[in-house]
């Protein structure tokens, strides 16, 4: 598949999702959401790849959906499909699904981590894609815009489950409510992202977590860890991580990549570690089923 | 409805709500949680008000129930009601409900955003009725006491949900566990409160809140907004928040109010937003079921 | 019980549990799992203990499962037990249970506060095993590794519950993920301790904190407190909470506690409350059941 908003590339164990549609601020459409979620399958499939960098070309991250032409932008033409008769609308319909949150969903299940290098400007779905990123760093120039209720729509992209888990639910109701653009102090004081960077350090501080992670770790343990983490902030108990840890003692704790950790732990190395995601995940995996959406 | 316990105004889209009987520092009773709930009735029926501001006379906000007579104040002298002939409490009567956790509750399903300006002392449910608010300011007089513990009885109000998502589980042990009061810099600090004003800049700031909450935002989006951020920080996948979702931006980005959102936007002026809370929610609201009580 | 891993003592209301094999730096094992869980028993069953202190001897306060001799330092032996013919896992079986996570839910559902006063690095189990502490209090030579993903592991001790509620998704990602050691600035700077503290400084801050609770607060009402809490972080709805705050507000309010915790300040005098954990746990404690761990 050949892209015509992202660019996509593997180098070092470590793949790049770069927005390129720097003319229109980069701004979300169908087809790059289908590109996204194409190159997210790619990821998921390549155990070369052994950590994600999405960041965007030009000086916005991405300026939203593209509003030029009015409201069709926010729902990219579906109506045909989903409209009844009476004028309302068949929201159980596969084709109803917001786009944002199939990618927010495609990402949440995603056995790779995704570090957000924000190089710009960040409005709407553009800022509300960001949030089942693992770590989101800012560049001094970036800038959120929870806009919605300023053009009179709602927050999408499974964002209301997101970011008052990220930001606490006081500031995601000041920033979607007053709909107001915040600059890169007010996200890291929020802890909307974790580092604010020079503009130049941002992408090399992206790529240095990237390394970290895709030097030092088994990717099924990172896979897992990921999984866990997630599913496990939406839990009622502990019980049901304990569960899941207890799985995970014993399928990690016999595998080939233990004795590899182990052993290069105590030999003062690096490890390399024998296993992939492709074929070595645990037998309880995925331990979860994703809810219908309908 | 004449209040004895608060007075109630409206002004400029913007309601205001102050507790007063300084003379008793504000203290919570029947007849103020009362009048705090017909007061939030109001509100929701009036389209004239797009956001809310709770502020109280005098040096405190709120000393908290009144004990000066002893414990009769934690309770209301609804004993006959719910003790059963063995001493044990009928538990599940409606007349057993915590009315702290009434008012609180009622917050929660506002449909307009509610600013707290936290003039003084905020002890007992004094604190805890602050919990669901949208936004918490304080001045720099303000202090914070989840004293429960310490006069032998224990934190109400729900704070057991909202206390430990607003400032962590750890903060929240810790000043429940202690009883101590805190000062505005420790609330700020533990993210209890978002800002620390001197006094007199206090109500400007809580009013320019509202003010750009009531001029930029689309009220019927506003009201969405705040039930989907509430709700859905207690959901247990994003897929909860995917569907609803998916129903807002079909049936908002059809609205009327997402034409004109876009046309201001486009043309850079103010929207004027034609839909309102009483007449235009989308045909999915209430897509939640409140739990009963018993 | 006589310990050969912690030493355990009380005085002045306060329990004070050491990891005590610090020429191992405090390894985890079997046998200290078992120690401090009898150790927890006795401090449930104990109304003179009001707080728990939990901290190591040496400079280490855990460094994780002994793995000088291997993989096995993470499963202890289990595998006669657990393993089917065909090489997969009973993980339904008890035996199958992770050790740490047994150790953390069972601070989980403690009835005394708990404050851990961290001294020196605390790494794998070491780490997660402090995550149900109600308060974390760390020396400025504390270190922490969540280094699960470099032994070709994963968390465990339910870590993926607690660890995302305390300190965000995002950092808990990037401590997992990374699997690298971060120093005190930054696990305070990620909410994941409350305070840094000079070494000389830490015993006498976490005591001071003990002691606030001992002295001020009802020790029934602390244990509901803590459970209010901790079972509120894990609540869909705050109804939930509502009701079982509607119950504590009655059987609380009537209680000799609350007489003499109003009576004391009225009186401006210390409390000193006559129920104990004991015998005066309400008739609706506890309000929630355990999940079953198959």
């Amino acid at each position: 598949m050949t892209y015509q908003t992202i660019r996509y590339s593997v180098a070092d164990a470590i793949a790049t999702i770069v927005l390129a549609r720097p003319e229109k601020l980069n701004a979300f459409s169908v087809l790059m959401k289908e590109e996204l979620m194409d190159a997210l399958d790619r990821i998921d499939a390549d155990d070369a790849v052994r950590a994600v960098v999405l960041t965007a070309e030009g000086r916005a991250f991405c300026a939203g959906a593209d509003i030029s032409g009015g409201t069709d932008g926010f729902i990219d033409g579906a109506e045909a499909q989903i409209r009844n008769p009476d004028g309302t609308f068949n929201y159980a319909s596969e084709a109803a699904r917001d786009g944002g949150g199939q990618f927010t969903l495609r990402v949440f299940r995603l056995t790779k981590p995704l570090i957000a290098a924000i190089n710009g400007a960040a409005v709407g779905i553009g800022a509300t894609m960001l949030l089942p990123a693992d770590i989101r760093l800012a560049s001094e120039k970036a800038r959120f815009g929870f806009v919605f209720a300023r053009r009179g729509i709602v927050p999408e992209a499974a964002s209301s489950w997101f970011l008052p888990r990220i930001a606490g639910i006081s500031k995601a109701l000041e920033w979607c409510c007053t709909g107001r653009m915040i600059d890169a102090a007010e996200a890291l004081a929020g802890g909307l992202v974790s580092r604010v960077l020079p503009e130049d350090e941002l992408l090399p501080a992206a790529y240095a977590l990237a390394r970290e992670i895709a030097d030092n770790c088994a990717p099924v343990s990172v896979a897992l860890t990921r999984q866990m983490m997630w599913q496990g902030l939406g839990q009622g108990h502990p019980m049901e991580a304990h569960r899941i840890d207890s799985r995970g003692v014993l399928a990690r704790g016999y595998s080939a990549d233990a004795a590899e950790g182990v052993a290069a732990f105590l030999e003062k190395r690096q490890p390399r570690f024998p296993q992939a995601v492709s074929r070595d995940m645990p037998d309880y995996y995925p331990w979860w089923q994703e809810p219908d959406y309908s």
